[in-house]
């Protein structure tokens, strides 16, 4: 049995993965950010859950309680690119001290032990133009972006420098049931609601046109552990994406045709500041490795919509 | 007059940047680690002098003291690669966790206040041949050049996302009178033992032909004022070199002429860690603003020995 570290196990993509990994014979131990009583964090796949920061205080606490960790999913970090511009300094202390205190802490008590961290397409920002391969400049457009490149530079000079194995996933467009926020619980809310007055129009920030690569917390999850075993002192970069990119527009009418009704989406035609037109990832080598994503657009939009209508929709 | 911020004024440049600055109509303000009496800090040119780290507490303690800050230099940060190799952590808190307490306590309470940053060649790391340009390729070599490149990163996200004005100095080889390290330092150290014993010869690790790239400390401090009208919401860099490379052998054949006596050098032919081949700056920018050093080398080397004989030798 193995165990291992699932850091931001509370967050969206965290418990996707935790409960993946629980199935197979580990023990999955979370630290993050909230309270949690132990039925739910149980319920999430996680045996132990330490509320607090990633420092080494909590990381010795966690290998006092639990043993030698033998894995670590870092997924811990900011989560909002708005948030980011409101605050930069706790995306900066969420994203960058943060992966400090884990990466040192691997370095002097484990540093064999290997890291799979998470990161974003964010950091490739605005001027791109079709699939982005992992060594396209990085230009990126807001402080989140910024912070997450910063993430890789610091992993990658522990990698060079003390030898420890890492491998780096570039999240693009992530989605699926239970994230509360972003485009798709967006289209949900504002389906519900205008629906409730009788009105047929979602109305929508941006042109419409932006370009993204949506991929499903379920497939997300499984790529993290497929990039595992590639976790080395060469610290390799993955993008974490389908390869195909759908316009905002896009997803909108395949929503509408999911969600049902005569509804359709107006959009706003402003840009938004940290939001470039075109973020598709280059599939290259996910190829290599042999990941392909099993769940397309239009089932998990579904599977949105239904596990929406499913929950009470009053916290919209 | 103007209250100018100068962390890291203890340190080697630091003093020598807050003397220069004080010679004209300012208030000179320091801040770094370090106990400093009142006649030893007005001695660098300070009006005052906080001892601890840079924090929004500090900060806002020197902006009560004494009153709206006009323009910074921030200089404070890890200035040791081998020590950053020793305790990573360390450097990263002083350089970038740093940096990020100052450019959000400049966000949030003066963001028209102009920023140099301090940062190194060290960003530029192996693998370059000849001059380098300020928009080569990043490949630092150590956690120190890591830690400065992200260091740069925060500054340019600072900038692009919250319109601070920031110019940012790539340091290359300094050295100068009361540095107690380096080459130059440890010529003199040798030289005073190897005489002291008749013999000749000064012991050198590395292969003699490290091409570096050499500038006194005292025309970084103009330089530092000269890039100061720079500072905008572009982020722009300057190298801060000379562009003249000079092998290490070259330096200590220099050195020996100056000391006196019959002493030569022998290396070791071991190259070190962190330690870059060539770094010689390009200096295209430099003439652009109008700077040219006004030390050579053998003045300055000249300089060093006679401050170092008029010291008591004894700490080598």
């Amino acid at each position: 049995m193995s165990t291992i570290l699932v850091t931001g196990a509370r967050g969206f993509i965290g418990r996707t993965l935790a409960v993946q990994l629980s199935r197979s014979d580990n023990a999955v131990v979370g630290i993050g950010h909230g309270s949690i009583s132990q039925p739910r964090y149980h319920s999430f796949g996680l045996t132990e859950w330490i509320n607090g920061e990633i420092d080494h205080a909590n990381l010795q606490l966690i290998q006092r309680r639990c043993g030698q960790i033998d894995s670590i999913f870092h997924l811990a970090g900011g989560s909002h690119v708005g948030r980011s511009f409101e605050n930069p300094a706790e995306d900066f202390l969420r994203t960058v001290v943060a992966a400090g205190q884990l990466l040192e802490w691997v370095r002097l008590t484990c540093p064999h032990v290997p890291i799979v961290i998470v990161s974003s397409a964010a950091v490739y920002g605005a001027g791109h133009i079709g699939p982005i391969a992992e060594d396209a400049r990085l230009n990126p457009f807001s402080p989140y972006g910024t912070h997450k490149a910063m993430l890789e530079s610091l992993a990658k000079s522990y990698c060079d420098n003390f030898g420890l194995r890492i491998a780096i996933c570039r999240l693009f467009s992530v989605y699926g049931e239970g994230l509360e926020k972003q485009l798709i619980y967006d289209l949900c809310c504002k389906a519900e609601t205008v629906q409730k007055n009788n009105l047929d129009t979602l109305a929508l920030g941006g042109t419409g046109n932006e370009l993204r690569d949506w991929i499903h917390v379920q497939d997300v999850a499984e790529l993290l552990q497929q990039i595992h075993p590639a976790c080395s002192e060469a610290c390799p970069i993955f993008n974490g994406g389908s390869g195909t990119g759908v316009s905002v527009s896009d997803v909108a009418s395949v929503f509408t045709k999911s969600w049902g009704g005569e509804l359709k989406a107006s959009f706003n035609q402003q840009q938004r500041s940290g939001d470039p037109k075109s973020l598709v990832a280059s599939t290259h080598r996910l190829k290599e490795i042999g990941f392909a994503p099993k769940i397309d657009l239009a089932s998990g939009i579904g599977r949105v919509i239904e596990s929406f209508r499913s929950k009470n929709a009053e916290s919209c």
